[in-house]
């Protein structure tokens, strides 16, 4: 019983992620699909991305994890499955899957070609129904990898926001901001305590002094904390309240951690090669 | 392992959905119910028969489609199940199914009148939890849809925007507004390669021209583009923007695909009986 | 096949739902999981104390009614799972869940101490999928609920708001609003019919007088009507529009039901010892 998961940016107004449901269970029935995220903005590569590389390894071995943000539908754009040493993951080819992968040791990459394994009639404008839900559900089946097109020695990746070290501090920025309006960032959370204070810088002049707490309920109500993430980043959360909106944090807005002396409590960051431009600030409003 | 689908104007904010599958859990514990669609607006009829018609065939052989958009419940208006050739529709008799009927051979229309597949205590507000689920989980562990209740000869039908043709060109309407803004149109989708232009007009003086493209990234960012749409119908949408906003579409809004002398590439529609009124322009406020 | 349901204060937007799935989905592969609701407001317990008690009723005997609203995740508050008649309960000790058992027999409490449930690194923020999820999966497999942790005596209740019998009158308030704008009360529905008018006041000075009817299309488009809610309790609405909005009804407005001199139709209410908080007029802002 193999688990498919579903994260696109199709929303739930629309018959579009249940008609991706209905196309796996024609193929295979007995797979099971785990809704993982449909609310990433219209077009959002980065947004997916992060939301991916959060939530993937949560999932038994052997998941197929298909993604659909896909502006370039129906363009040239290559649409591409990745198998690593513990999943699948299915896409299309524009870095979207990128942040997972740098934390996979990837085995194989193939190009999305042999129409086969697609709907008969394949739009130019829902490639999630015609070709990455099928193609995950004859996966699920038990179809090879290799059957689906020829192999790809490299595959798109999004730049990831590395953090940058300055004298004692390490300066970072937010990447998400999640329902609650906890402003998750790119600085791994520190192995040991932190007793530290972070700095929020954002536009040329704001700045918020923010400390650590060991849960969000470890400062005062309405009161700004900085927490172990449960992502592996450090996150500024506010207590009851939210702090993208007591902080006026977003997407992109500088983060500056005083580290003091401590040297390689953050290890350094394998660094990959990229091909995409950088991160939006804002995420694209729908 | 009968499939049900459900859907509903519920939204996801409350225990409405959730309930209806407690029910159907309950009665056929081997029953797979997938959402199709919880975000039809408030008693929006023509939202919900669109949605349906635009989903249900992607579905296998066999599905329930369970539909609940429902402003007359526990009014005299009836409950019905509707056998086709390929599927099971069940819901209110106020049209909600009528479109997705319309493009099937129907077999057999039932009233739910057999209160013996109900919940015991019925409410007067929440049929789908108390009605439609019941009957969709008893239909799915093999019960006969004789034994709902009497046959009907006929169901409401919603009538279908029918597109004119008018010198050298066909008019049509928008009939949806996805999530990213895209425009659907209802007309069909032409065979072959088009290259004319679509006009777009809304309200007494705007007109908007908008060429034909293959996919959304066709036309530069942020121009509009004329694309065949995965549903079967045109599609009017902007490159990585909102047709609905930049264009200020809305359902209803009318279009005029200019054709020239070509004859009969949209083939004639079936035009079916319909008690209904006319779609209203705008989709209620929920 | 155990069923776990899911109720969160978690939102669409994120991927926290999803990894919980993936996290049972690992311990628990045969578990089914049934989304209650996700989106009650952020933090707020009355909010999901009575989605729970409105929904959890309608499955099936044995099924893991899990809810993770839970602003004090990592502090010092317990966490709990609770054994009645018919169901286990699951989630942090903060009342959430005092509502639904309050209608159960209770049998056994237990507190979750036992970290050989638990994924191997526990988050301060986020139990959901650390906690409560892995401890749901084990149980569908069949752990022992005194595996868990250590027997509890008590566990923390929310008041409810119970109704008063003045003059001939029954006073009570909206505990709800719904998605269709319909005010749910803490007024049970009565047996047999009602001819009686219910006065909702709210504020100083606003007061609207609203008939019984059968079912919302029981007056007139746009009109006000009370009816039998499926929740049993009693509920305005307006038919074809929103009670919310057209009365500017709101979690809290006080309502007030003329019963004249009608005896112990409403029967008394079972009286809880509680331990918590009055519920805030107004939902929490998400």
């Amino acid at each position: 019983m193999a688990i498919i998961t579903l994260t696109t940016d199709f929303g739930t107004r629309d018959w579009f992620v249940g008609s991706m449901k209905g196309v796996i269970a024609g193929i295979a029935p007995k797979a099971r699909v785990i809704d993982l995220n449909h609310e990433i903005r219209p077009g959002d590569l980065w947004g997916g991305a992060f939301s991916l590389l959060c939530s993937y390894a949560f999932f038994p071995a052997g998941t197929i994890h298909v993604v659909v943000v896909d502006p370039g539908v129906g363009s040239a754009r290559k649409a591409i499955a990745v198998r690593t040493s513990r999943y699948m993951f299915i896409g299309p080819d524009n870095g979207v899957l990128s942040w997972a992968l740098r934390k996979e040791r990837v085995l194989s990459t193939r190009a999305l070609q042999n129409s086969e394994y697609f709907l008969k009639d394949v739009s130019q404008t829902f490639h999630g129904r015609d070709v990455f839900s099928p193609v995950a559900a004859h996966l699920a089946r038990g179809v090879r990898l290799g059957d689906l097109g020829p192999a790809l020695k490299v595959f798109v990746r999004l730049e990831w926001p590395d953090i940058k070290r300055t004298k004692g501090a390490l300066e970072g920025q937010v990447v998400h901001i999640d329902r609650f309006g906890n402003a998750i960032t790119n600085i791994p959370n520190p192995a040991g305590t932190v007793n530290k204070e972070m700095l929020c810088a954002f536009g040329a002049k704001q700045q918020h002094r923010v400390s650590y707490g060991a849960s969000y309920s470890a400062v005062p109500r309405f009161k700004a904390v900085l927490v172990r993430g449960s992502t592996g980043y450090l996150e500024i959360a506010v207590n009851g309240g939210s702090a993208e909106k007591a902080l006026r944090l977003k997407r992109g807005s500088p983060v500056r951690l005083n580290i003091g002396a401590r040297p390689r409590r953050f290890g350094p960051q394998r660094k990959l090669p990229t091909v995409s431009a950088q991160m939006p600030r804002k995420r694209p409003r729908s």
